[in-house]
């Protein structure tokens, strides 16, 4: 079995997408965009032992690869449309396979997403790269670099739920809500394709809170400060971690694909069930502040870095 | 340094192209479309130990991760406009990475395209994926899957070059063209896009000629017969290798990265420089017979496969 039939076998699903002219088994793929809209594309790429633990189920590895990808497309408030995948794999395994397509598919079909093309290779390490193609009013994507001073600092969501669930595991305990958190992450796919025109500055939260507020803000030019009280912590978390380790995962955990963005708190979009919480401010200067009863509080930034 | 720092250091470059909105540095790209125009996605991976030995100049692996994705956008007629790099290394060494972006870069550069985005990240192999998208005008890909019985088989350029080079580099001799080949492929883009409206079926020789057209008739349900005498030889491969080599070089050997497709005789585009050979002719039935002066010859595909 050559790489192209394993693709074949186990990613061609039965499409009826009017966007796809065609799809996988030619040199490329063939798209049709529509009129005035301009094309975001994101890649995102997951390396076993770093990214994921060995023993992470095939099903959670590919549905991963594309919830962190949707993720992205969210925070530039567009539409995902078309996937591809680059897969690099020890050998092929059949159950390996169909468990992981399982996993993908269920990332992709939930926001209509089809898999259009891709390369599998064999390696020393599997490593899988999704990249998406969304697309977006032309003119209309959210960057990370509008927030102005006086805007008000949001997030989705819980912060901190997938850094528990992850530390949990490795510990050997389980809970079920932070570890369903972890497994499967849901990116803010349809929240994110309503704030065009009410953010004015958006990043989803892989990295951490912090982190990822503080590119937000420096790309944007502008300062910040969060009140700490205000972040929003699940049950789950508050029962299960003290109050430090709340506030470090919630600050710092990472991989928690909220959305945290900037806008005037007068204009938000309904955002349905899903919660919405102000954080913070918007100020002139540089750099993230952290306050606790309005002091400032001395918050040391270990989001996770590859390279360091 | 994590790696979106490592990113920008070494893949951004200057770039004043009018289609891209937002390049390397937000959550995604943001790139304007022209109106109709169909977009045209291929991405294809190259893994240490397999599609490269270990110690290949990572100038040539960058030049060669780009150069196999302009052939595929070639065979499909298409115009390579924006490219997204991931690309997993065991170590981020500054030497290695400015050596990997120059090669990037001057197999991008020459075709106009652009880097819009990418992914870094550390594992245990060397993985570089490279997707590249281009665009045609509307309707007019160049699929596989439209040969017609009667249509002339062309080919690009000469064929067996790259694999013999790459032969020679194994066994520690070589030749100065048959390596250049093999380590500077030449996608045929400018030719390609002149294809539309000519070519019936298109498709690039990446595995070899004679896998590659095999692939080519199966998806256009015909068969097809090519007249071994004329299949264009250079003269560094003549004078290097046995006439049984040349002819395994030239039907197996792959990474040619030249373009095999059908047309109307009659019906050629201009090719400038670049020689276009007529090798045989598509006919009705299925699969691929190999002729030597007008008599059938028992030739065994033995194209390289993955997970074979």
């Amino acid at each position: 079995v050559d790489e192209f039939e394993l693709i074949r076998r186990y990613f061609v699903r039965d499409s009826d997408a009017r966007d796809v002219c065609v799809g996988i088994g030619d040199d490329g793929a063939v798209l049709r965009p529509d009129p005035d809209r301009d094309l975001v594309t994101v890649v995102d790429t997951l390396v076993e032992n770093v990214h994921f633990a060995a023993d992470m189920s095939p099903f959670d590895i590919g549905y991963r690869a594309v919830a962190v990808n949707l993720s992205d497309i969210a925070a530039m408030g567009a539409r995902p449309r078309w996937m591809t995948l680059a897969l690099t794999l020890r050998e092929a395994r059949a159950d390996w396979l169909e468990d992981f397509a399982a996993g993908l598919d269920s990332a992709a079909a939930a926001h209509g997403v089809t898999l259009v093309g891709g390369d599998t290779t064999r390696g020393e390490c599997i490593v899988v790269s999704v990249q998406i193609t969304g697309d977006v009013a032309a003119g209309s994507a959210i960057l990370r670099s509008g927030a102005r001073v006086g805007d008000t600092i949001f997030v989705t969501g819980t912060v901190g739920d997938s850094a528990a669930g992850r530390e949990l595991l490795a510990a050997g305990r389980e809970q079920e809500f932070l570890t369903r958190r972890f497994r499967h992450p849901i990116a803010r796919v349809e929240f994110g394709g309503k704030l065009g025109g009410a953010a004015t500055a958006a990043i989803d939260v892989s990295d951490g809170l912090y982190t990822d507020l503080e590119k937000l803000l420096s790309a944007s030019g502008v300062g910040g400060v969060i009140d700490l009280e205000c972040l929003p912590i699940s049950a789950a978390l508050r029962s299960t971690f003290d109050r430090e380790a709340q506030r470090r995962l919630a600050l710092s955990g990472g991989d928690d694909y909220e959305l945290c963005f900037t806008a005037d708190a007068a204009n938000l979009p309904d955002s349905g069930e899903l919660m919405v919480t102000a954080i913070g401010k918007v100020r002139p200067g540089a750099g993230l502040e952290c306050r606790e009863a309005g002091k400032t509080v001395d918050y040391t930034d270990s989001g996770y870095r590859h390279f360091k």
